[in-house]
């Protein structure tokens, strides 16, 4: 063991010149009988370490022969400069020590593996290159958007996840809970935003939410991450308007801090550089029209599957916001439209290149009697929604919101097709491990 | 409706001799037949509106009357900077438009409540100004959480919720998932935060957790928010030192920013200016002898209790670490102490004031064997941990990290006794509404 520091290699080119000690996992090794090379990762970045045998004690020289794929050693030795090294740092070896071997059988080796694979061996997975610029863009992501709340005076509100029950709902994963009955896992925090609203103004909530769905596709996890905005007399235009303000800033912000993880991902950067507001918007008739134009057989009424998102998007080279819904088509919460009594006030925010819906938003009913009359409509249980009335019969006011999926946003960002990919542990219909 | 600009209350000062539009709600009411006042409240900040008789239209003076506590409004007016008014602001009006009228049976009145009453009603009591003061410094504490992790290069992993079966442990709420048996919600992230601090270094998780606990004490909720903090080549010390850095970054953060809602919550700021590292340090045997020595009947080997941490913490004046507790009362991922195999490498850190325990903290046990030993002791399935112990297979590490429970924490800071009043929608064994 060496007395000199200990450093994460992200630290190595604030240490030129000096002797330090980093310990870190083996990437790929190379030998030439006189020299050898190994590449080290320690999460913070990647640097190599040089060994040359007539400087070198023998033990130390002899140990390198022991090092495989994934074995976790302490390194010390002069810190170099070296431009054409990975990372842009190297460290010449003066002593090795293997802390942990990695038998020759681990299981990620340089091949392709299938999915399922990658999966059952995510704990190892993470540790490839690219799912670790996927994990630092989406904390980007995540740190962008408590950033712009906080500096724009929203109030963070966590809402809770187990919820009593709020109607037949479909989706719902429920537990026991005590003498209370079943408790379920929370789809929405929206609800209680809007008591924290009344209550604080500008809110916004940050936590998973969860879909009991048997839904298969590229798009759909059971477990996933939603941020949802409240704002009290917001109407549905400020609402578009703060959409597209708060995800130009989240696009912006990763390609400012985050450019090397964008290229690990080969992402097409030109592509994101043009998300800056406004957005364009079409409202729902007009979009209707569209995608008929093109040959779907959507018909005024429909909610808009993810083929008719695509024909929509395909036209332009930004999030385009699809707006006012029927009302059959969406939730009972939404507003009427006055102008339209058909429809809501409501939108949906379409991420460019097929990634499909990333953002649902809308006005709130605020009229009581209205609010009502859908709750009953729907056949939800009154009694579970008296509190959620009583924010119309006390001082009821104009407010709108938005749920942002973070998973699809991040997916979008990065340009990954399978949200799978953009969460450190996915939780799917067939997928509870690891 | 005025065409002057829309404010939020808290800008008001920035708009002084301006005529704008504020919308609020009214919190008190008061009139001499000539002036009259609301004080008004918008979530941001609160203000005063002024009523001169002989200066309005006699239908905007008429409509003062119609006024009540709760009634959501409009108001134009100029914009005066008043110190002796609430909030430094008054608008002087010119319009009023009621928006939302809020009748006389408003449920929370200007009189004692009991608590459940309060909780019942937690979608208006969040209204009040203690309570909006607790949610902002629960906010500014999370804020501050993101900043020191993203500053000091953690990467932020979100670990799941839904968990396959590990083990028949107590406390856990099921839901049944798909064709895959039960899945259960999280205690903890931490064995995943493991799994990551493998592949990215230092990592943070920052979530609900969920104990299915009959317990009724101050302390607890089923369900709460914890932060867990895991970092590669962390020994216990290393691990205690960022524990007391962390923490004392938080309540100068708090400190800095937040006195006039800690002045709200009549905090005694002189016990917070203290809280700086490092903090004093018992190992468990001389914790044990303090407690007895004052009374106590804890005996080598017991977990400490509640009044045990409150006899330890009453000699000091900062959070106190207790360390390397006896192995029987703890878990079993808790590196054993190599100078005394009793124990393992571990903290709690109790707060100053009674406040508890709001940190545990470990050395994770790094050997592969005595980890299986471990599993096998405690009658844990050995496939669950298959993956887990993955870690330990191939290139073991050094590592440790904590869980900090924040609720717990904010309630310190703030000096609540009872931490349900830290979360928006607290959740206990006989409360799952609103």
């Amino acid at each position: 063991m060496s007395s000199a520091p200990f450093v994460r290699i992200a630290e190595l080119p604030a240490h030129a010149g000096q002797t330090v000690v980093i310990r870190a996992w083996v990437t790929h090794l190379r030998s030439s009988g006189k020299i050898a090379f190994a590449v080290l990762r320690d999460g913070t970045a990647i640097c190599q370490a040089v060994f040359v045998k007539n400087q070198l004690p023998a033990e130390v020289w002899e140990r390198f022969a022991h090092l495989t794929t994934e074995t976790s050693v302490e390194i010390s030795g002069e810190v170099r400069v070296e431009p054409r090294s990975p990372g842009g740092a190297e460290i010449g070896v003066a002593g090795l020590t293997i802390i942990g071997p990695s038998p020759i059988d681990y299981p990620i080796q340089p091949k392709e593996h299938g999915v399922d694979f990658l999966l059952d061996n995510r704990h190892f997975w993470l540790r490839s290159p690219r799912q670790r610029a996927i994990a630092v863009i989406r904390h980007e992501v995540e740190q962008a958007i408590h950033d712009y709340f906080y500096e724009n005076g929203f109030l963070r509100v966590d809402t809770p996840i187990l919820t009593a029950a709020i109607g037949e709902r479909s989706g719902l994963f429920a537990t026991e809970y005590f003498d209370l009955g079943n408790a379920y896992l929370a789809q929405t925090g929206q609800l209680y935003g809007e008591a924290a609203a009344a209550a604080f103004g500008k809110i916004y909530t940050f936590g998973p939410t969860f879909r009991a769905e048997k839904s298969k596709t590229r798009r759909h996890l059971t477990e996933f991450w939603m941020i949802e905005p409240e704002v009290a007399w917001n109407d549905s235009e400020a609402n578009m308007k703060l959409q597209e303000d708060f995800v130009a800033y989240l696009v912006q912000r990763v390609l400012e801090r985050r450019k090397p993880e964008l290229a690990e991902l080969e992402r097409d950067v030109s592509k994101l550089e043009n998300i800056k507001a406004p957005f364009p918007r079409l409202n729902y008739t007009d979009a209707i029209a569209l995608v008929q134009s093109k040959g779907s057989s959507a018909v005024w009424g429909d909610d808009l599957g993810a083929e008719d998102e695509a024909l929509i998007v395909a036209d332009y080279d930004k999030p385009v916001f699809v707006f006012n819904y029927p009302k059959e088509a969406k939730a009972f919460y939404m507003k009427e439209n006055p102008d339209d009594p058909r429809t809501v006030l409501c939108d949906d925010l379409l991420a460019p290149e097929g990634f499909g819906e990333m953002i649902g938003g809308s006005q709130r009913e605020d009229d009581y009697d209205k609010l009502v009359a859908r709750i009953k409509e729907e056949g939800l249980p009154m009694d579970a929604y008296e509190w959620y009335l009583d924010l119309r019969r006390y001082g009821t006011f104009t407010h709108s919101g938005f749920g942002l999926g973070l998973e699809r946003t991040v997916a979008w960002i990065c340009g990954i097709q399978h949200i799978r990919e953009v969460i450190a542990f996915p939780r799917m219909m067939h997928r509870l491990r690891p």
